[in-house]
């Protein structure tokens, strides 16, 4: 069967479509053409999803830690021949997928840390509050074997655009006040599904690393009366050996403070503090600085790099003109075959220790050849 | 040849002595019996430290971030016949040890993330500055094959006394004005030497873990008139489900708040914020707490379970009577063979979600039997 739904223009040409899932999770397919559906809209199982994530207070580190018992049984390297975030080949093994004509999509995590409707929990010790909040995972391609740069320069484009209509979708909830969109690659690393994803984690209050960027970047305009990455830019564009591609409108750099070996951020010239705010152009640029920045980690060492890669936009609490948007890239390899893990210093301090300059980093990956992660 | 070094005695009537490594770096000895040497005082190589570690500010998570080029060739999983922290036998191959009678040796690290003698950096990147600190190993035991809960009650209180003596004459530097103990265990995270030890940060800042925790523990001290502890310890023993073991003086419990699955905590009942401020019957009990919870957490799935293990002081810059002294164990498998890895909500957000609930995870470990990691 053919389902042709209400396809909706967004911003920059894209097209988009909803869909509700038969245990009524949500569903969004996003596409550079026009959306199609081939099939039944599936799901995994029909049950609903039975979350009841809660929160509770740290009250020495102060910040939330989220509790969700019902992800323990979450799916875990499934059989090759079972993937549930490829389109449904066979319905009576549903996937989280339809088959049709589309790019990118998005669906509720049916193993949710948080959830919009969570409820109030039963009594427990003081601090303890309902887990309000939505987890979506993101997947970037109906190819199972693919890596997020082996997108064209277009189909990353069109992942900023989705992440950026996911933030102003969840934004407009009026219960979430952050919205983080991250993609954690690498089995190295835990990741349990290597069908190219990502996730959301949408908070409904405001995180700490979000938060304390938020107060370092208001002070430092109110210290210096200008945002701080207009000085960044342009230090770095003096300095030049810490850029590892500077596409005009966007570029990437091993920031000088990088705590881990090859991190790389990603960051659009001009000071904007939500996805949504960049221009086709930037938006653009972007797309081509991080493939690009992707590539060479891959290339780098001659394996796929593991990394976690999150994108940092302003809270939503209130308008925030100092707070700039980025990527920032956290490879995990130091050297071949040596991961960085966070010891001592990393966990009970804050504090990070690098064993390579960020200016040897960024050098090591502008002379990636272009090539050199092809086929990975 | 022995050489009969000046024996100091400790409090708590343990006994320490110094030396000075031939490459200029210190070395103190401490025994539950007066020390005793009984070779020349080695060193792997006589060169002198050549270390210039510095610090940048990440100025969007406001924090130091440390550089120390010299530490990438530091010692990886030396062959068998090599161990660095076991006493010399051949003066040919010198390691960091003596052979002698003591049961605790601390050493200047060969490759510091900081140093107190390091020097100003050449003009660099804004927000560059010397790492100025102290980087120091504790080797828990001579033999290279036991667990740190594989010692005696009684040692593991004079590695208590140890921390305590550190940190003591670390403050007494002028120049420190945070002290984190931490040991990291499992070769599955990354641990380079297997011979049980531990490491030492001090640095001349309050680093942000220890910051945000000050800051909470005198605002709840602000609010409800007295130390979190105290609340804490309260509430705890009225709910029981989360103590492991209530040894009077000293208890572990999962906190209601914990990040990771099995994350045991180790803290005296009576306020204090310094180890140093710990009677000897405080210390004792701590001891018998500490080992009791790593030999559980070995216990639990019959594996030496990797963990990290921190010890939270209160900053010396200036007293800190609300800071609650205590040790934070975070055990990284979260399952048999499953390791808990932070991704995006840990590392973007500075959220952690976790799959199980303290209550749940605090009576599995109660039910480990006495002898299960026997033998680990």
């Amino acid at each position: 069967m053919t389902t042709e739904p209400t396809t909706e223009a967004l911003p920059g040409g894209y097209h988009t479509a909803d869909f509700t899932k038969p245990d009524g999770r949500s569903l969004t397919l996003y596409g550079l053409q026009p959306v199609r559906v081939d099939s039944e809209i599936p799901s995994p199982s029909p049950d609903p999803v039975d979350a009841r994530p809660l929160m509770r207070w740290h009250p020495v580190r102060g910040e939330w830690v989220m509790y969700a018992a019902h992800r323990m049984g979450r799916t875990f390297l499934p059989p090759p021949e079972y993937n549930p975030l490829a389109p449904t080949r066979d319905p009576a093994h549903p996937t989280e997928l339809p088959r049709g004509e589309y790019d990118i999509a998005v669906f509720d995590n049916r193993f949710p840390s948080l959830t919009l409707t969570a409820p109030d929990p039963e009594p427990g010790p003081a601090g303890t509050r309902a887990g309000v909040g939505k987890c979506e995972v993101v997947v970037f391609s109906q190819s199972a074997q693919g890596r997020l740069c082996d997108l064209t320069d277009e189909q990353i484009s069109l992942l900023l655009a989705v992440w950026a209509d996911r933030t102003t979708r969840l934004a407009e909830t009026g219960q979430i006040n952050a919205v983080l969109p991250f993609e954690n690659r690498g089995v190295e690393v835990g990741v349990t599904l290597h069908h190219p994803h990502g996730q959301i984690y949408a908070y409904d209050h405001v995180p700490p690393v979000a938060a304390r960027a938020a107060a370092q970047m208001d002070a430092y305009v109110a210290e210096h009366g200008r945002p701080w990455l207009e000085d960044f830019i342009q230090e770095e564009r003096a300095a030049e050996d810490r850029i590892i591609r500077d596409d005009g409108a966007a570029l990437s750099v091993v920031p000088p403070f990088a705590r881990y070996t090859y991190e790389t951020w990603v960051l659009p010239t001009r000071p904007v503090s939500l996805l949504s705010d960049l221009s086709d152009a930037e938006r653009h640029s972007m797309a081509r600085v991080l493939r690009d920045a992707l590539r060479r980690l891959d290339g780098l060492f001659g394996v796929r790099m593991p990394y976690l890669l999150t994108v940092h936009q302003a809270p939503l609490d209130t308008p925030r003109p100092a707070f700039p948007l980025h990527i920032e890239i956290y490879p995990y390899l130091r050297a071949p075959g040596r991961l960085k893990f966070l010891a001592g210093t990393e966990q009970g301090a804050g504090e990070f220790a690098n064993d390579k300059f960020p200016e040897v980093a960024a050098a090591e990956l502008r002379a990636v050849p272009d090539t050199a992660g092809d086929g990975l």
